[in-house]
């Protein structure tokens, strides 16, 4: 199974390190999402959602591992328990605010991602889809939501082109 | 950019006509989650989170179109601004219930997932993470959420296997 960039998003962020864990901790952090020419068209209705999902390539992630300790906690965790990028497919997915639409270049606020990196899909995100009430959220319901910047724990030198 | 299946989705929707659009209109439909073996590790600790995303490849969708007729709406829309499956790179995203966690097997409800469809990632579901209040959701505004399956107009009788 093979996929490709449709875009690039741009972003302050040069490394893991310093860079907002999660869309919500990033207290409004601004980027751009460039999406090549061709699938321009796709934008069409876009700018009337006031959030939209990214997905993304980490392609600076490193190798896949099983159990991470995540940036919120001490405790090891299983990887598909935590959103940790060392997955075996690679794929980010982040809820950014949208601001602006100018041709191919959407303004986004509130985004978590690394300079540089692969887009994959635009998604609208919208409560009716994608918000739930749940009564537990397992081990994040045991830690202080104190630590909102990643480390380089999970970045790799090397750009990760597949699993 | 390569990617591969971690497990396989099982449910009760061979087709697309008849299957749930959303995983919040599927009025509680079961399915499976199997994981291969080698990744049943990184499956520690999800037992702890009432939903979680599942990440799949939409290996039975059309051609990728950039103007789609979105189920929901009579009005043709830019396929970004919709969650149709016919996609540049077709990888969908579905926050189901978690039931019960056995060995490598997953028992899911709220599934909108055709049987047999190649599992891509699993994370959790964390309204943290992923809910936030929007004033705007674009064209999903004005119309009535009153059409709760699909129908086979994204469907492609040929098993899709790239873009």
């Amino acid at each position: 199974m093979q996929i490709k960039p449709i875009g690039i998003i741009h972003s302050p962020f040069n490394e893991s390190a310093g860079t907002p864990i999660q869309s919500g901790m990033t207290a409004g952090t601004e980027g751009t999402v460039e999406i090549f020419e061709e699938y321009k068209p796709g934008l069409k209705d876009i700018d009337g959602f006031e959030r939209i999902w990214l997905m993304y390539w980490f392609n600076r992630a490193s190798l896949p591992k099983l159990l991470v300790k995540p940036y919120l906690d001490t405790h090891e965790r299983g990887l598909f328990a935590t959103r940790a990028p060392a997955r075996p497919n690679p794929i980010g997915i982040s809820p950014v605010r949208l601001i602006e639409v100018t041709g191919n270049i959407l303004r986004v606020t509130d985004i978590d991602i690394l300079d540089g990196t692969p887009l994959l899909d635009i998604k609208p995100y919208a409560p009716y889809f994608d918000c739930f009430e749940v009564k537990r959220s397992g081990w994040l319901d045991m830690v202080k939501k104190s630590h909102p910047v990643a480390d380089n724990r999970f970045e790799n030198s090397r750009i990760r082109k597949n699993i």
